[in-house]
């Protein structure tokens, strides 16, 4: 039976106005129930995995080959072979993943191993169940770009050691998975990503005419990031929030990170680490003229939009995800918004944030220590 | 008709296990309804409204007794007079406030005009419709002080240059409380703030008795700060999130701040600016031994731990606001939770926390900058 | 009768061997040298006074007329005329400057009234006595770029608000220029400056020949930026002191800043403020990628020299006082060392370092202050 | 044949005023001398050699006497013993270092192992050529206190891992000793250090008595850190540069840091690293309340001076080197000068503070780092 939070939108929506208990009373609530979802393991029968790895990497090549095969056959859910095994394109001729050699051991082989492309990855998000990463952080980055809407879960494997997003380890992949398409589930981090929307200002729009227009579009998990490229004059850019003017930004550039991208860029230039959990928009500045003007958490339901000022000396250039350099002409502007498809990672285990952090910034060596005698 | 958020909340419970479309479907829907009631407006009748002001700051006295005679005169909701105005018991006998003269102008004020307490601040918060405060942000940190449960809605006026948490200038103060008192209504804020809870160790406990016996509790809405008080040593303080330890902080102390709070100490130290609507704790480090022990931002729906180790050679020192110096000896812990008493602040307008920022950090001003030739 | 400071010199250089009590008493000497000379007074018969400003602001031409008019007419030095004024050669036909009313003046300032090319502080710096810049900071880091040998003592006058480089005020120009023109004499710093060379690898260098050849040589006085550029990857530059490997920066770039310079480019990318008497060169870097690569002082006596890897992916850009962004390509390199040549700029007063930074960082405003109650 | 530095001194204080290229050339010259003692190697006979250590560690016990035995029994300058060696009187009676086996060794050791006290290295600080410190930087900074005048050369041994003030490795004793005492000496660093000098108030000071009167007095060669103590309120406290007030620091207190205390506390604060053969004084504050208030480095010719206020509501604490916290109270004052007395600690290789601080503040370890995909 499914819930129905429809409805209770529906009834919010009728009262016009609310009284302060009320509104107290259903903060709370709300409050609850998102606590409840966060704790919530997701169970679900895995029929169809689709492994991403870095296909010029030899040795990632040999272990996606010893996963899929693994996969393809141990028996799951009453049958006597495995699931379905999407593997890159680019391996269909790998002499490396072999893979007349992988069908020639079963003749069901033959339609459970399955090539995924990143067109099958626009158009059908639905028919993968789980999504294996096996490389480092930039292979789920990767990932993340390859489902620009729905993103099916995804586990992250580490062959060396484990990074912000890898936080599986290769060597123990039988039991993780055995866990996780049995009878124990899964807990996710749906890890907010933003939809960000670069808009083209249309100097000779006639009357009637828009006066932007939609361009490029990108779902991003760590960061956008506006600068001033090679251009030696830094451009001010105007901050505005749901169309109210914040501030202008005078820097060398800024970033907007999710929690997720707090670990990445946005820490080099100063700003805070980020539980993934936290609905939050992190404005972190590239070298801010005016000292005050530090890193911030706006809120996330809030559409931030960045505009180049037409009158502007300089433009300005955007990268989503470290990928994909876009310039921002003058009267041109990119919004920002949390997007309807988060990143659906699958956890490791609860404190797996904390320890990715500790791991990886080393935060219990000391550094600089005051000597006592 | 109250919406059954409680049905949902139970229907949540019912499903042990949910499928990923589900969560998702969920998350969204839940998210959509938090969205909704930040922009819902409060509206309620006013009928008592509690002033709140520094009884010895005779400017201010004054400016409360025009406030509190305009509120007395002023008809409302159908009457020839206003609201009941509670004043500061200690106004009681003030020359300045000089009761005696306004009683003198109706009748009915004597019954109208009433005194507050903490204690019955304390006892009976729901006794008041709006609380008003005259000040500083040090007034609003009192108030909150004042309301160790249930907050009434708090509207803060400024007498001279607006605060962080003063957004309302008082020389227009009629107009403001005509559109709140009237169909206009407000919008508030819930401001979060943490139930800070002491516990001592007890060293001789027998079998079967606790090991730990609660003592004080406070709510804080700016922060809690631990530090090593006038010990010349760092103790080493143990973090726990959820029962599990997180990390140990080697530091000259550390900040629990509340978004309200990141622009009051936490910022001194170096921690972000956290919009007001975002639920997250903030954890900004005091000089910490390690350059990597950046300023964090953990979930609200953590409950966090800290504890001096009962071999430690340091005690450590907390203060709540400001206030309250206690001391934390080996084997005590402190426990921050996002309280479930928010500080609930009327709204001057949607971007009055931007404009408290760019006003009080002098955004807009130009510091440091590259000269062009 | 002159110092002989170079036998000094001599006289140390023969003692190969020094005892720990000699060098002790010899270090301390030094300084009381230096400490001696930072507060001597320069007095010297001014004959001849550039005037540097920027010849497209109107405004500014105006007042370089003025000064120019008062300087040629006000008897100096026993003669009933004032001293020779070169000024910018593009204003010889500019109806703002309007020389030839000037020249009608007196038959006298046809000789006496000079115009200056780059070319001429290139060749003969020491024409120049004294050099008064009108305008920003911007202008006088031109002054330096114009003279890249000896640059004469430079007084900067602003016309607006008060900069870091500008210390004197327009409105008072009669009497500071009498001052020091007079029996008062001049206080200047001796303000730092890198001498920064490119050097371009040779790849195909035959056998006897250098591996580098040297390029482009700058003088600046407030620093050399080393940035990726337009390039998305970073590059690992090597930083080597005294031709040992001191570390691989990762970072987007790093500032060579001298002290004059640390109020500028360095200070946006969190670097310390400097006194401008300290012999120090700055490295600050810019977003590194190791929390603990933190802005650095080191030593002036050392060669500083940074090189991108024969093996680097990416190439590094140069910029020089914010011009002439200069690329440097895998196996490039660009030494920087304190300068034979410092910029002599005319001290206001003795605090005028803290008053510029106060006033520019307008430090005694209160940003983020703890309320008490 | 000495060098007559003194002889310059005189000749340049009889030129009342100076001509800007004879300044330039001076100038020049002086910064050539600096240059040419940092590098000089210091010889001389070393006869008498103190041994620092904690008497309460046993290892370190053990290893004094180790090193105590060889350098008694090592043959040098002609003689077919060692050296006088002078230990902590307190290991006189010590069972673990065992005087009486060692003096059974030869009866001339009777007269060559003596004692040193805290008393003696205050009067007699010449009666040392070398000193040798056994343990980690704290033994280092005790060193330091022991000489409040004259400092002989300081050779620090690290027994594990080298930290910023030990760069000698214990377990190749042997090999530096050889060295040192033998043909090729010792390059040798002056560490700055402060003379910290507190004032008290003399509130009731008659006509013609002077208003303060000098207590305290103390050497520090990391750090003088002056803080709110266990007071909740923070001073204001007034900073003073030759006797011209250059601001009023709020802040939770602020740390003056020689630079080889800039790896210690004031790291911790924010401050950069700075190179120790850099004659500054660093100016580090702790939670600022202003953030354009940013760490400083200030040129140690000035005389430094803080104050509390007379008015103040606070008073303020002061720690010189972790040590001696003493009570700041309204009207009194503390200077900081360069001390004549710098710590002269024995270079283990140019590179040495390099070597310190990658390894320590483990710099080639990248923390966070953008991913490429």
């Amino acid at each position: 039976k499914a819930v129905n939070i429809d409805k209770v939108l529906d009834e919010i929506a009728e009262d016009e106005i609310i009284s302060h208990s009320r509104l107290l009373q259903t903060a709370t609530s709300v409050r609850e129930i998102s606590k409840q979802l966060q704790r919530r393991p997701v169970k679900m029968t895995v029929r169809n995995v689709m492994i991403v790895t870095k296909a010029r990497d030899n040795e990632l090549v040999y272990r996606t080959r010893e996963l899929a095969e693994w996969l393809l056959c141990t028996p799951r859910y009453g049958s006597d072979v495995g699931v379905n095994v999407y593997v890159d394109h680019k391996l269909r001729r790998s002499a490396r993943f072999d893979m007349q050699s992988l069908l020639a051991k079963d003749s069901r082989f033959k339609d459970m191993l399955r090539f995924w492309t990143p067109d099958l990855c626009w158009t059908s998000p639905e028919k993968f169940d789980l999504v294996l990463t096996l490389g480092g952080d930039g292979t789920v980055l990767f990932t993340s770009w390859l489902f620009q809407r729905i993103v099916p879960p995804v586990l992250s494997f580490s062959l060396g050691s484990l990074g912000f997003l890898t936080n599986f380890e290769f060597p123990r992949y039988k039991d993780s998975l055995d866990k996780i398409m049995g009878d124990v589930g899964m807990r996710v981090n749906l890890r907010m990503r933003f939809t960000c929307t670069v808009y083209r200002y249309q100097k000779h729009a006639g009357p009637g005419t828009p006066e932007h227009i939609e361009a490029e579009q990108f779902e991003v998990l760590n960061e956008l990031v506006i600068d001033r490229g090679p251009s030696p004059y830094v451009s001010n850019l105007e901050l505005y929030g749901d169309n109210n003017l914040l501030t202008v930004v005078q820097a060398d550039g800024c970033i907007f990170s999710t929690p997720t991208g707090s670990t990445a860029y946005s820490l080099s230039a100063g700003g805070s680490l980020v539980h993934p959990d936290i609905p939050a928009i992190l404005l972190t500045p590239i070298c801010p003229h005016t000292l005050s003007f530090r890193p911030m958490l706006l809120t996330d339901s809030m559409l931030l939009r960045v505009a180049v000022p037409r009158n502007s000396r300089a433009t300005a250039y955007c990268a989503f995800d470290g990928k994909g350099r876009v310039e921002l002409r003058q009267g041109d502007h990119v919004t920002i918004a949390a997007s309807q498809y988060p990143f659906m990672s699958v956890l490791s285990q609860p404190t797996e944030w904390f320890d990715s952090i500790s791991r990886t910034l080393r935060w219990n060596n000391r550094g600089a220590q005051q000597k006592a005698w």
